[in-house]
């Protein structure tokens, strides 16, 4: 029989469940709404309900091995959901129990934030195979990050390790949403790029620019790569600056970790070059002589479509290695 | 018989030898000069007779359980000393194996530079002991830093992992001794520090410093402290802004590796309170509300004077638990 493991992503809207097989591939797709208003055992018998009916269909030619879970504040340690800000769950859910006690036949069923989860899915199945050394940053709405040390993820003391996206930036600098200041994230994340995006129209008084037109409300950062394919130089400048910042980011990695290869993932990255050529610059820029020339910057090979059900079930795998 | 390992500390006038117990007490110190001009072979030969002299006093009643060494541009994977920008011998050293072949004998030889060094003996003699992860500080003529991770220290994929002093502060700011710009060492090192003190007193003309009848030559950290603990306003305000730089900088490193504390080391934490209470209220301002007071900033226990050699000897201990 195939071996699968079951992937869980749950965001703010939709819970995505998946079953993946050993080589990182969806076998099967489905879902349910994340509540808007929480009553969490109700969820829950939801949620074991939809990976029931998943598992029964193909039961007699698939052998499940597990459940993951990525989830925002997952917490590897305890099992918990702690305080995240955007479900309707508040407080500590003690998720991987309650799991665990509508599942008692799975041996592996682990959680994590949805940032490790990709970054494990990336160990398992993507670039990052046979890599004992690695930092993933994920580029979105905010910009999340996994470390591997050793082979293994780095949860530090309490579970809450690789949260790159908050080191800071520029001292006294853009307000995050978190409520520092000048953190990565306020400039790297998709969000970041627009802020950039309006900084410069506003320097030049950029009337000409393809985004003059757009609102704040309206922009995004498919806007500004396609100005930026059209020779815009608004746009062109905003990938320039967004890579130099995020390059400053990865070389302060790179003196934590001094990682093979810092893979990044999420929408800025489809712009390839015009995002990976001034990163790479700016960190080496950054970088001590003894590390220069030796990191590579590289794109997650998930299927960025599947990678958040992808890599929660990576941490089934990754569980049945210990 | 009791237990004891060889601590070699290699500086660029002098190389130190120690004879260290289980717990981190020194039996016996001893040296011989580092060569200016480098005949390596001869130089190992030194060594190996200044450890077989030292060893040879003490060997009925100790049993010598290996030799641990901390040198600049250490290279725990490889044994070799890269490239060390202040020893005489140049390229690449294969260190360990040159001291293999001296002592046949030891099961534990092992390599890693001084900040690493002192890391493990903080783990192993000090007060990280029982800690799984946790990083250390060393502030001196430069800034060093080692990081534990699930008990073990973190290399990286090169063996070069734990530059922390090399984190951009401030993006173009004060040029680093290694060449890039901005660097926490220029800032948090002793010698950063004393460039603060310049830049305070050509801030505020300050002429009735007690520090300004000193040539930049002459001021030492010392003496700035001395001045701070007299009330003088210049070199309390250099303890206030080199606690926010390093207060900005620890919190970058707990957003990568959430460590359970950070641990300083080192001429500049003599000051106690004058140093850690700016560190630790810039870090908490730095922080992700999930990280905010729940990491120590606490100062070494090492005994400053024979931290190297001690450092040095705890890597014996540490291959011992493998």
């Amino acid at each position: 029989m195939k071996k699968v493991a079951v992937g869980v992503d749950i965001g703010g809207t939709n819970t995505t469940i998946g079953l993946i097989d050993e080589v990182g591939k969806v076998i099967a797709k489905g879902g349910i709404k994340t509540p808007a208003h929480g009553d969490i055992e109700k969820y829950m018998d939801d949620l074991a309900e939809a990976i029931r009916e998943m598992t029964a269909l193909t039961s007699e030619v698939l052998s499940v091995q597990g459940i993951g879970v990525g989830a925002p504040n997952g917490n590897y340690y305890s099992g918990t959901i702690d305080y995240a800000p955007n479900l309707s769950f508040k407080g500590i859910i003690p998720f991987v129990a309650l799991l665990k006690k509508r599942f008692p036949e799975f041996d592996h069923i682990a959680l994590t934030n949805d940032a490790n989860a990709a970054t494990i899915g990336e160990m398992i199945y993507g670039g990052a195979k046979g890599m004992k050394n690695f930092v993933m940053y994920t580029l979105g709405t905010g910009v999340g990050s996994g470390i591997v040390v050793n082979g293994d993820l780095v949860y530090g003391h309490d579970g809450f390790a690789g949260e790159c996206g908050h080191t800071t930036l520029i001292p006294n600098g853009r307000p995050c949403g978190c409520g520092a200041l000048g953190h990565l994230e306020a400039y790297c994340s998709a969000p970041g790029m627009k802020r950039t995006a309006f900084e410069l129209m506003a320097k030049y008084n950029a009337v000409d620019s393809k985004l003059a037109d757009k609102s704040f409300l309206e922009l995004d950062s498919k806007m500004i790569y396609d100005a930026a394919v059209a020779g815009d130089k608004v746009a062109l400048e905003v990938f320039e600056l967004t890579g130099k910042y995020l390059g400053q980011g990865l070389a302060d990695t790179v003196h934590h970790l001094s990682p093979e290869a810092i893979f990044l993932f999420g929408g800025p990255t489809a712009a390839g070059d015009l995002i990976f050529k001034p990163t790479q610059q700016s960190m080496e820029e950054h970088l001590l002589p003894i590390f220069k020339d030796k990191i590579k910057i590289l794109p997650s090979e998930l299927d960025s479509g599947n990678a958040a059900i992808i890599g929660a079930s990576a941490l089934v795998y990754k569980e049945m290695e210990k």
